[in-house]
């Protein structure tokens, strides 16, 4: 079909503060960390002896992998990966902000993953520097396959940012060596990889290559999976390696890996959270390129599971840090939750790869929610300190003493040993571009799904289209759109009406359009002249959200969200002991962009009420007989993602309601 | 001093019931455990590989170690304590309830004990029969001075029921042997055991025997601990042993065994928290038997740390799994806490420790709650299953879903792998009769600490006097006194004014006497007269308790008490989602007792209101617009301690205030 999006741009100033955070900073600070460079310090996510953490010796793998270095392997089995996401993100960002100097770095470390590539098209540097005779034996803890996806996901980003052929080809030989490996044939492995990634991957791989094999093995996988319940164990009985790949893992039952149905049969989302919308994220691309409607159903019940039951308001998923794991409906701690910044990533990829399926605004809805809150939260403002865990709810206090919340951390640390979440935001912020619309050439449609300052080149039969995109957003719902057009054209524009507006208010060319929304978007379908104006206005106003009264955590409490920002209450503007202040819901709260905090972020003050300690609870712990008492209180909230970055302490979302 | 406690007697119908089960069902039932009896279940206390659970073999471990059998150890290194426990629960059983046959079955373990005995004193079934030369080598872990002093414990019962000599020669070489390795001087262990017991065994032995050399060892080891913070690392590096004694137990910090600090500078209560209120109850007779206000000094600091920031309102103490453990001040989570029972019966160990040391009801009162919630909380009705952890709230859904709440039991199990619940309890409730009274011999006084009907004989001077008590608790506040006694005589009768209680009348036959409350208790001091009458009512009121402010679990709620007794409700009077009930605290709520239900139980109903979960909220989690409803409610309340014995559901000690 003739309609494609040809390029897509970003000149926001707010993202591209933060893209140009990754080019100047994690970049080449993670480069660094992969060389072992030194001076990098390396924190251990969790207290716990099986986690590796004092080097990342990942560029030494593959060297040694190579046969360039004598050594064994270090680090996690998927250790290979921290240089795959590196790559991608290099890849997103040289597209963006061309530098021969990182193109040559970059080239480079192709040219070594080629080296340490095996006859048959197998990359893995732990197995085969160590145990090649183990390869896909130990497919529930060994990551190969997900190793693999990581690197055909930053091969097709490196061949389309660079034209680099030998990344591409790389990739076409270790996907043809899973190819080969696996499948429904005899001979064949029947089976799939404990933590899903090579599904989204080779639909990425049948996208560029146009290869149907690619698009078949993808679905093979996602068919396969949970068909056997016995694969996982029967490999473990059959492993002749006398050591864990990772310790600590055979206890898992197989809802962590979300093997314990077929996929198709899944209600629920269970399991490692990361691992979960990855795998949707996979079956909604698939479904998408297959045309196959039983998978999108799949993909939309587990979509459903998600946003209606099982998702935090800042777009935070994993309840419980055991498996950094789904738990069950409505049960959303905010103090003990894992919410890992990779997680939301992930809730993100499955978010537009549903777009592409159905143009409906809750995808681009949560995707924002995700964004906005959990994913930039994960980064302090400097972009050198990262979150795994995202709380709702912290209190230094607990998180030093109380055993089940050691997890959630009060500042952001540097670095990690399992290295994923930083790199994995690094390559969500460079391609950001990616997912501001999507096509539906069918209906010669293109979909704004975020309002994100920038260009895109639309190729409409043979003539190219420039939207100019101008947004205010997140501070302002006012969006502008030029259109650039040689010669008028028809085609649809359809604009989001997030859930966070007020009354939107759109003009074509300074005159007012009656709204028409469907499916939360409104379509502009005409003939588009050069230098078409339109103006949507999309009123932010302050909102007081509850949860759903089952959610019992979050009972008795609202949390203040203003256009996709929620906001939170920290002890550096509210005093320690969150928890005594109750708001009033009748009480006017103002808003006001403070341009001197935090790099400049809108706040929002709240007349409220704060409980008083009186002397009657000197040494009691329980009366009956003592009374409340309240002093007034000015709330100061924050956005969310802005947290954590001034002196440690306190930090609250929901809020006591009187 | 001429002023003594002669014997004390029960026959209160409520105690009697709870003291008859453990006649009844636990002894025997627990003598086919540890004998391996058919047909016994046995479950493990956690999801955990490293707990034994089949069979306790704990019978087997002695006939072994006598040298009667061949084999090996099984179970916990501390599975003797089990077979300990159970011996002094039918010392103080046969005290109550002769009974030939059981007591030679006991005289039958005691000639047992004695042969498994070694030459030198030493018994412990693990170490002697699988790696004597391991023995006090291993103490973080090893129990062995636990093990003996729960031996010391039960021998003395044994001793005092029955006037079985070997049980006190046994106990009393064991001491011996303990003292001949563990003292300051050179050649000898500095250092103790990692779980406190020895050292509130030890006074007793001196309390029944007047030997100096125990109490000597008992304050040696509560002053030696804590001293050498490298004590336990010296001893792993020394020891010679393969294998762990417990695994999992070598990643514990000092504060987990209250080693990290010399007792006397222990601010709070830290760590097992079994543990600390084991050392605080040997602390708290040593202080008092040796005279030591220094070390009262310590007890009274732990014990206002303890009940005044890190107590449930039930008597629960201990609010993490991670260790059975403490955290911080305040942090008293009611679904994920642990509140172990026998966390509960130490504490009274240590209040009635304490209630020695000096008359305020403060340390009865909290006895009492720990009593009456807790403990016998932790028994079904049935007097078969038992809870190890005692939750305030309960939802079987996320015990189930939620890895952090998996130890929270919805039902109570048969019985524990780690079996240290019930045969406490089994002892505890046995020997009530010795929480009664207290007698200060200096002032001449008997404080009255329990209202429960029964009879006391004390002795004064040359005189026998006979207190014969009937009270109508937990249901009515009434409770009579007459004195027996054959001539006039001067002392002091002291009742506690409980905290729970209304404004108190007291009446001396017939007449009312004007109250004068000094530290909770009310002293009369008179010449008693043959037949004298006394009356006390305490009157019961439905109490609202608040938690303190800074408990941030209980912020915006309150619980129901009435007289010694918290309330509860469940899901079974009340419906699921306990959470969506509020209550409005003006509104009268209406106390029943109602004989057929659960055995006869007092009821509380309260007109309340319950949120409905309306249509606005299908597939909608958040949001900005839903007004909460609500439906007029009765709620009915039930004591905690009687809670789980019917189907199993939902269960909420704090209830949401409007």
């Amino acid at each position: 079909m003739p309609f494609q999006l040809q390029s897509s741009h970003i000149t926001d100033s707010f993202w591209s503060h933060y893209r140009e955070l990754v080019r100047t900073e994690m970049i080449p600070y993670q480069w660094d960390v992969l060389n072992d460079n030194a001076d990098i310090v390396i924190e251990k996510e969790r207290n716990d002896d099986n986690i590796p953490s004092e080097k990342s010796h990942a560029i030494e793998n593959f060297k040694i992998a190579a046969g360039l270095k004598e050594g064994h392997h270090y680090g996690w089995v998927f250790q290979d990966s921290d240089v795959y996401k590196w790559l991608e993100a290099v890849a997103y960002s040289l597209s963006i902000h061309p530098d021969a100097q990182l193109q040559e770095l970059a080239d480079g470390v192709i040219d070594l993953i080629g080296l340490a590539q095996e006859q048959d098209g197998y990359i893995n540097t732990y197995f085969s520097i160590e145990e090649p005779e183990r390869r896909f034996k130990k497919l529930a803890e060994s990551h190969e396959l997900y190793c693999a996806g990581h690197f055909i996901e930053a091969a097709i980003a490196y061949y389309e940012a660079t034209g680099n052929e030998k990344a591409r080809t790389i990739a076409c030989r270790l996907a043809d060596c899973i190819d080969a490996h696996f499948g429904k044939e005899a001979g064949k492995i029947q089976g799939y990889d404990g933590h899903e990634e090579i599904e989204l991957a080779l639909t990425k791989l049948y996208t560029l290559t146009g290869e149907q094999r690619y698009l078949d093995l993808s679905l093979y996988f996602l068919y396969e999976r949970g068909t056997d319940p016995t694969f996982f164990a029967r490999q473990r009985a059959e492993d002749k390696g006398t050591t864990a790949v990772i310790e600590g893992m055979s206890h898992r039952q197989l809802t962590y890996y979300q093997a314990h149905q077929p996929v198709l049969e899944q209600e629920t989302a269970e399991g490692h959270a990361v691992r979960l919308v990855y795998l949707c994220a996979g079956m909604a691309d698939a479904a998408y390129l297959a045309n196959d409607s039983k998978m999108l159903e799949a993909c939309r019940r587990l979509w459903s599971n998600i946003v209606s039951k099982r998702m935090y308001i800042t777009g935070g998923i994993g309840s419980t840090v055991d498996g950094e794991a789904f738990t069950t409906d409505y049960d959303l701690p905010n103090d003990t939750m894992y919410c890992e910044t990779c997680a939301s990533i992930g809730l993100i990829f499955f978010a537009f790869n549903m777009l592409k399926n159905e143009a409906k605004s809750q995808y681009a809805d949560v995707l924002e929610r995700a964004l906005y809150n959990t994913a930039i939260g994960g980064m302090a403002l400097d972009g050198k300190h990262f979150f795994y865990v995202n709380p709702l709810e912290v209190r230094p206090d607990s998180s030093l003493h109380d055993p089940g919340k050691s997890h959630v951390k009060v500042t952001r640390p540097a670095w990690f040993g399992c290295a994923c979440c930083p790199p994995n935001l690094a390559r969500l912020l460079t391609s950001l571009h990616q997912y501001v619309y999507t096509i539906h050439p069918q209906q010669r449609a293109v979909y704004t799904n975020l309002y994100v300052t920038g260009t895109a080149e639309l190729k409409l039969d043979d003539q190219t289209v420039q939207l100019e995109q101008t947004s205010e957003l997140p501070w302002e719902g006012n969006v502008a759109f030029q259109v650039h057009t040689d010669q008028p054209i028809d085609f649809t524009l359809a604009l989001r009406i997030p859930y966070w507006s007020g009354e939107p208010v759109l003009t074509v060319n300074g005159e007012s359009v009656s709204l028409d929304i469907k499916d939360g978007f409104v379509s502009l379908n005409r003939t588009w002249q050069k230098g078409d104006q339109l103006k949507l206005t999309l009123p932010m106003e302050i909102r007081q959200y509850s949860a759903h009264p089952l959610v019992r955590s979050d009972w008795g409490k609202l949390a203040i969200g203003r256009g996709p920002l929620i906001f939170c209450a920290e002890q550096e503007d509210n005093g320690a002991n969150l928890h005594l202040i109750r708001v009033y819901s009748n009480q006017q709260a103002t808003y006001r962009f403070d341009p001197e905090l935090l790099g400049g972020v809108g706040t929002i003050e709240w007349q409220v009420e704060r409980q008083q300690v009186g002397a009657e609870w000197e040494q009691v712990l329980y009366s009956s007989v003592a009374e409340p008492t309240y002093a007034p209180h000015t709330l100061k909230l924050i956005p969310y993602y802005s947290w954590a970055n001034r002196t440690p302490g306190e930090m609250q979302v929901w809020l006591n309601k009187a």
